[in-house]
Order: structure tokens, then sequence, then C-alpha cells
């Protein structure tokens, strides 16, 4: 399925990835105002909350105005894809010959409803990574075929070896953009309730109430092959 | 707790709660370019959408360049509110004399993975509200109380009334932001597996995989009041 060599088409050279350290580097955008100490720019930590999901809030600016779309995403290494139709306004306005789309793609898991006795110390517990920086329309074949399984594996971990790969005219009504990892920090709340001293005493019960996520048990189409057994990776 | 009377500070008038139809007025905005069939005006749809969740991810624009943060939101009527420390960067831009700040709230339910035969056809099954508008600080004491009052309710209905209302010095802390919902849809997938038909024979398993959310059992603070019960409103 290897697409016949290319010249690439950007207009610049892409940022390389930056050389593998403990951390990102803070800046002035991923430093909060509030809750400074929530923040975390290590890596691992970044990593390991995208690894977790699948969906992101992606935003940009369309006529100065800010929109926010949900879309599906992976991780590879110290990128981020995303992906949608040729004609998709995001991703039509990132490629082009004056390419690059300033995002800011978000990922937030809730992790337990943290109910104060004050409605003032009412919380949640979460995790979240916020990454700003440019996407860029990607134009090389393979990274496009590499992408395009990890946006698949990201939401069911070896499944994109379990499909018919894009063809031809699949892959040309696909846009894949990419935004590297360098500017992005992790924020979390965890921990229990903190409610002030003297209310401690007030009526109210207060604590945590944890979220759950899953997954049911799998629908099978109905026109399925006869004989096609529920896959291993699909098993609870 | 009826706050003083106070003259409104708003510079102008805010936007009246449009008079109610049937469905919002498509815009440039919200008609997407992609899968329009998937969008939705009706007001139903998108007060439903919204009322089943309370995590949003707001967009606005700093500096130029898009910022998403996750938060939480309530609905009444028309009107849509996020809330934060008013030293916060969305807040604080959205107030003072020239206030009023252009944002993009979004909501999304993602219900179900849908695997196809082919990677292509892989998607989901999702409910999502975009919103468009401008935020303004609310200012009226009233409203603000109210509003408070429905971002505790939006995430566990009831709620505001079994817990102690903010105090003076915690509404000064806190800043509420209003959008008034005139420039939203919805989108939303449903439905089966839509792969192509000479694809159907594939030995590939597709289907839906359903998404369970919920929460599990509350654990309550350790400094809970003696005799303090797990509320009705807690139970499952």
């Amino acid at each position: 399925m290897q697409g016949p060599p290319q010249t690439p088409r950007q207009p610049r050279p892409l940022p390389q990835t930056p050389p593998r350290s403990a951390a990102y580097a803070p800046t002035d955008r991923t430093v909060p105002t509030r809750s400074a100490d929530r923040a975390s720019y290590d890596r691992e930590v970044v990593h390991a909350i995208l690894d977790e999901g699948h969906l992101c809030h992606l935003g940009f600016v369309r006529d100065g105005a800010p929109v926010v779309l949900p879309t599906l995403y992976a991780r590879v290494g110290e990128r981020l894809y995303v992906h949608g139709s040729t004609g998709s306004r995001p991703l039509r306005m990132a490629g082009g010959k004056d390419s690059g789309l300033p995002v800011c793609l978000t990922v937030t898991h809730v992790d337990a409803l943290v109910l104060a006795r004050s409605a003032f110390h009412h919380s949640m517990n979460y995790r979240s990574v916020v990454a700003h920086g440019t996407a860029y329309d990607v134009t090389d074949p393979e990274e496009k075929r590499a992408a395009l399984d990890a946006l698949v594996d990201q939401v069911v971990p070896g499944r994109s070896r379990d499909s018919r790969p894009a063809n031809r005219k699949e892959l040309a009504a696909t846009a894949v953009l990419r935004l590297d990892l360098r500017e992005v920090s992790a924020k979390a709340r965890t921990g229990g309730v903190n409610d002030e001293a003297e209310d401690l005493a007030l009526p109210h019960w207060a604590g945590l109430v944890p979220l759950r996520k899953g997954y049911g048990t799998p629908v099978a189409d109905p026109a399925l092959a006869p004989g096609t057994a529920l896959p291993d990776y699909l098993k609870v």
C-alpha cells in the first residue's frame, strides 16, 4: 500500500521534533494565571493523559473569532495528528501555499465530582492537556498513512491492522494535520474536598463522586461476513 | 441571600433573549462545510444535548491565537453561563469597560465507536453543540447568584440547595460570563456502519461499541459532620 515517492509540497521546512528532555519548556501561554500548582510540563505526564483519550477539542481562529470543534487525535512520539475531509474548514485553512494554522488542541478527562459543603468549593478532579502551536498539512504520503493508522489505533489499539487501509481515492479525500508537541502543559486536580475550616461542621454531605467510563457490549453490523468473530481486542 | 439593588455596570445593553421559536436561525458560522445533514438548529435538540452535560470546551482568542480551556457550564433558558476566578485570563478579558469576549463554547457527548471494515469509514456516534457569540461579564448580583446556583445544579441537580451559598468574599472572587444562545447548532452522528458495498464481504469485524458513562460509589469526606447521610440525589 506504499504510495509513490513524492516531493514534499510544504513551502517551508517543518519544525523538527525537539531534543528529548524530561519536560516541555514553560511559556507565557502555558503558565496558567491561576492554580499554577496544578500545572505540569512533564513529558510523561502529558503523554499519559494524551494516550488515555482519543477525543480532543481543536480551536482555531476564523475571521478573528474562535472556533472549537470536537475531533479525534492520535499521538505519535512528539507529534499529534488530527484528520478530516479535505473540504473541511480547518483543514482547508491549514493547507495551501501559505500553510500552517495556529491551533490549540485540548484533551480533558474528568475523574470525579468534588462536592464541598460550600458551593464555592465545588470542583472536579480532572486531568487535561493543552497544546498550542501551528498545525501543518501532512503531505508526505508515508507520514500520512502512518498518521491515519495511528488515528484508528488511538481509538482501538491494533484495529488498523484489522481493517482495509485507505485506497488512493480515500487518501486523496482525507487531510491530516500535524501539531508538534512543543508548547504544551498538563493540568490536574486530584485529592479530596477543600472546604473552609469553619464550614466543616455544616450538615451538608461532602466528598467525591467518581466518574466511570467504559465500553458496553459490541453490537455487530447485521451484514457481517458469515463466520466473522468478535476480535480479541474488543473482548472486555 | 439577596444582594442590595445595584445599578448595572454594563456599558451597553445586553442582548435580549430572542423570541422563542422552534429553531435557531442558521448562520454562515453554524452551517458546516461537511456532513450538513448531521446538523440541527432545533432548540429542543440543542437544549437536550446541553442539559445532559456540564463540561464544555471554551475557545477564545488571545494575542491572535486560539485558546481552548475545559470548564463547567450551566444553561438557564437561552443563556449559558461559565465561571472562574476573577483573576483568570478569559474572565479578565471579558470584563472591564470595553466588555465582551468573542467565544465558541462546545459540548460533546460520544455515544459509540463505529468500527467499519475499512479504516476510512471508522467513525464515532456523537452529539455536540457549538455556540458562537460574545460572552459578557455578569454584573447584576441576582443574575450572578442564580448563575452560580445553576452551575452547581448542572453537575448535580438539587445540590445548590444543599450547600452553603457563596458569601460576599467568594462572590467577589468569582466572575461569571454569560453567552446568549443565538448562533448555535447541534451536530450528531447516529446509526450503524457505513461501509462501501464492495467491502461487505471482508473478514473484518464491524459494528458499534457503545460507550458507557456513569458514576461510581460516592466517597465521603473523612471529616464529615457526624450523622451526615448520603443525600438522595446521590443515590444510584
